[in-house]
């Protein structure tokens, strides 16, 4: 496979496309749902990430902040997501600063408060996931948002640092993001995408507790290009009913389809794309949000082996080769978040087939790769009120990044 | 409440300003305790520390360091004075490059001068914090700074790191002088301070162990100003008599006054400034030193359920509203190093009502906002000869900080 | 003692003397063992190290990344690499950002490869120390190697990070490279080095396990300065022979010798350079290798016992005021990496004696302080074609370090 180096006639070429979309609404904002943004938002999102991407590739530095910190907050354990923030916000030129909370730990309110301003002082951005309890996530994160709102408001703040959402239990538009970028590069355009078949469709893991914002994030992204998104999963595997909602609403109004069914096979059947990964049932998970939040810590072994009991029903659920086979000239592209529970592999059970996984490794980590520029583009985004003439000096000036 | 920015003329003339004062000593020199420093000296802190986010507030970039390390040594668990450090030091262009030691540790002779030179090749400055041993905090950071003197003079270092105390067993200095920064502001001037009493009192809390750096530090700065200065706590509640003394000495030559009295009424009574706050009885952290140095961890538990026990025969001294209503017009500033105890929200009973808490939560992360300001002023005043000449030349370049 | 400046004359004979040797085969490389580069590039090291710190010296910035990350992967604890690390990046302009791996766990491929991507998307450098397990160490940076090799060769990274070896089963190259410029510098030039006798020797030490990366780093790059290198260790003791092999090459290639004696004695006799550290018997760390790969961490304890218990039969291999005196004038330089088992100070016997260690103390911090040097060095030659044009540049333009 060769490397196609983005030239700079192409970067000049998508940075006039960027400065005619509408961004003002980003500046100075913070970033929670992809379907809360404008479909404007959600493109210079991706234009601005391959910007930055196509100057990196030419050596030229898109260092935007002299100095400012990003602090970075992991309700949860995280490598990926963790260098994919650092990697952003050192291409812009911002220092990550950790916040080390306990984890497995619900916050409360004036705690966050006092907590959210004492970080901030110097904060340009706050990269939050928190993606571990129903209802809580993106609670935490507006509050956090609050609090630094009304910090700056009240002098407390010079400035008011906004929030990437890296996770919550709602969405995770920095992984869907990526994901998507990595769709339309992998089908040469937006364009190309009408009416292609989409399956997300939950598969078995041996573990618990897996978040629901990846399928969610999926579903509410992957339907406004007019594609035909097909969710699956067992019953009782259900997501969140409002995002559900929010691909209905999509899929009319940008021309595609959403459907659930709860046969993996269907699903499969002819799509262009599929991502087979699991989750854990909605219900359980606001069951466990519940046990915590009652303190009845000692009651959540109970639930994780009832959990597991019932996946392992649904082994079956799988990606084989026979299933790919199934799909759009048996070639549909297999997606998956990373890291997979490969079957024999990471497991003795898992999500997909050995020789699925292997055959589209380099697509996979080529997926992941568009991570740190959506994080960064992002940032961008929420502190840049003109993108596209920052972005033009950068490559005007090209500084070297490797002098 | 209206924020107020700094403008450019204002900056101008707090230079000026400090052009004037003698910071000679400072430079190349290490800041341990307020009382050590001269009344130039502390000014030029005040002074530089508003300079510095003057800058900030009008996008300046004040990078004075092209690279650097900032060491930071935490021998206790910190939030807060982590951000603030870190914070401080990217304001200036120095990476934080952290020293895990492990906890309720005291550090011996050669091991510290060994590592002392080991961490400090490309070490600017070092920030310690050592709180946790009555006279063993201030002693550590003398040692590690004897240490790298030594490293210098032998050619093993091409220079001499200085330090920032961040906490030690007798002042805490960063707290401190944020504190009375907080204070300059809020009453309009040093000048207005003259005359002004001071509640510097023991509260109740249901922790252990809490250190005597705030008070100690509080009544050795604030009787600077020409203050009333009132230091209550219950009996057997003392803090170090040297420190007393320098509280004394300051009060005769500054033309205020020191004293100390058992009863929380008292010190509140007419007061135009409260910082109520739990601390542990000197006699108690002497008797715990002295423990951990004997290797005796198993008796630890004991010295904690007996200094409990004696702290709840306090619970009155807590921060009411009655006592407030008390202090001069009922409108005395409270004051607090955060995070408080807070009766009814972060426990049952503890050092302020929530009602009080609440009604000072700006003005109080007001207080906490001049931290990072005052670590970087104390940086930048040991490692600059001229740092008047410096901070003009950032505000004339003018380079932005957001590009 | 003096510290002796470097000034700008010496470092343009340095610079010029760089420009002669050819260093491109390093370029967009890895460097594992010191015996896989050529003498140029070994000089080149040197150099480099040498000049980047006198750069410093004369506060002059050696940023030369505008941005970028360095990843860090420490397989066991280390305070001291990582600070050296750091240290090293920070001079650079590279950000560190450490990948934090359970400790005492064998990597396996699969994963390694997919978390070697997921790290190094904007990485260009990572640094590995794995020195638990023999066999495992330095596969496990090839892999990594081999896995970002991949990546950038199918278009998932925009450019190939390169390992630099913090310390592996085989060498540890970056301490014997200080080790080295410092024993250069000790004696005044390379070229007074032939025919001077080195002790490379076995000690006694209290704990167990240490890697035996230092006397196999110490035989396999000191036998290249015609130095007449003696390894000395009690029966059982042996290093792997293919260094051995390496060592008994250099010696006949550089005009030195190579020998192995079972006699601590034997080996300091008139010698003029010894380097007394405890490591771990080859055949020991193999069998405690195969209990990991086995999966039999219970007999790990029984493992450590035994080894304990030979270890002490040689309690009198330890470096005395007695052994010393019978170096060459009595004054042999002596070496360690640090930390040392100090009898009565660090323990109660171990590998060398307080008056001898303290005698040496400032030889010994200086020893250590070329490290940080070193590793820049070896990042800059594996990412700059022509380091010495850069390097000119860098003095040329004299970039103020502290502005």
């Amino acid at each position: 496979m060769e490397k196609k180096k983005k030239d700079k006639a192409y970067i000049k070429q998508m940075i006039s496309e960027l400065s005619k979309l509408d961004t003002k609404n980003m500046y100075l904002n913070d970033f929670y749902h992809t379907w809360k943004e404008s479909d404007d938002e959600i493109e210079a999102v991706f234009h601005v990430a391959e910007i930055l991407r196509g100057l990196r590739e030419n050596n030229i530095s898109t260092k935007v902040f002299d100095s400012g910190l990003a602090i970075s907050v992991f309700r949860d354990n995280s490598t990926r997501t963790r260098f994919s923030f650092s990697s952003a916000c050192n291409l812009l030129g911002l220092e990550v600063q950790d916040l080390d909370e306990k984890k497995s730990q619900i916050a409360h309110g004036e705690t966050v408060r006092e907590t959210a301003n004492m970080i901030s002082f110097m904060a340009d951005i706050i990269g939050i996931r928190d993606d571990m309890y129903i209802g809580k996530g993106h609670t935490y994160q507006k509050t956090v948002s609050e609090a630094v709102q009304e910090g700056f408001r009240d002098g407390v703040l010079e400035q008011r640092p906004t929030i990437v959402n890296l996770q919550c239990d709602i969405d995770h538009p920095t992984q869907t993001m990526a994901d998507m970028l990595h769709v339309i590069n992998e089908f040469g355009g937006v364009e190309n995408l009408k009416g292609k078949k989409v399956a997300m469709t939950w598969a078995y893991s041996p573990s618990y507790g897996k978040p629901l914002s990846v399928p969610q994030g999926v579903i509410g992204l992957f339907t406004r290009f007019g594609m035909d998104v097909v969710l699956a999963h067992p019953e009782g595997y259900d997501v969140m009913p409002e995002v559900e909602e929010v691909a209905n609403d999509n899929a009319k109004k940008y021309g595609g389809s959403f459907k659930k069914v709860n046969s993996m096979d269907e699903a499969f059947k002819d799509a262009d794309i599929v991502y087979p990964k699991s989750w854990a049932p909605f219900s359980i998970m606001e069951e466990r949000t519940q046990l915590v939040s009652d303190g009845k810590l000692d009651e959540l072994d109970a639930l994780e082996q009832k959990c597991l009991a019932t996946n392992a029903k649904f082994k079956d659920w799988t990606c084989t080769e026979e299933k790919m086979a199934t799909t759009n000239d048996g070639k549909a592209l297999y997606l998956h978040c990373l890291p997979a529970d490969i079957t024999g592999v990471s497991c003795e059970e898992g999500e997909v087939e050995a020789s699925v996984f292997d055959r589209y490794m380099v697509p996979l980590y080529k997926q992941a790769s568009y991570k740190p520029y959506v994080i960064a583009a992002m940032i961008m985004l929420e502190k840049f009120e003109n993108p596209s003439a920052k972005l033009e000096e950068l490559l005007e000036a090209a500084t070297k990044r490797i002098k």
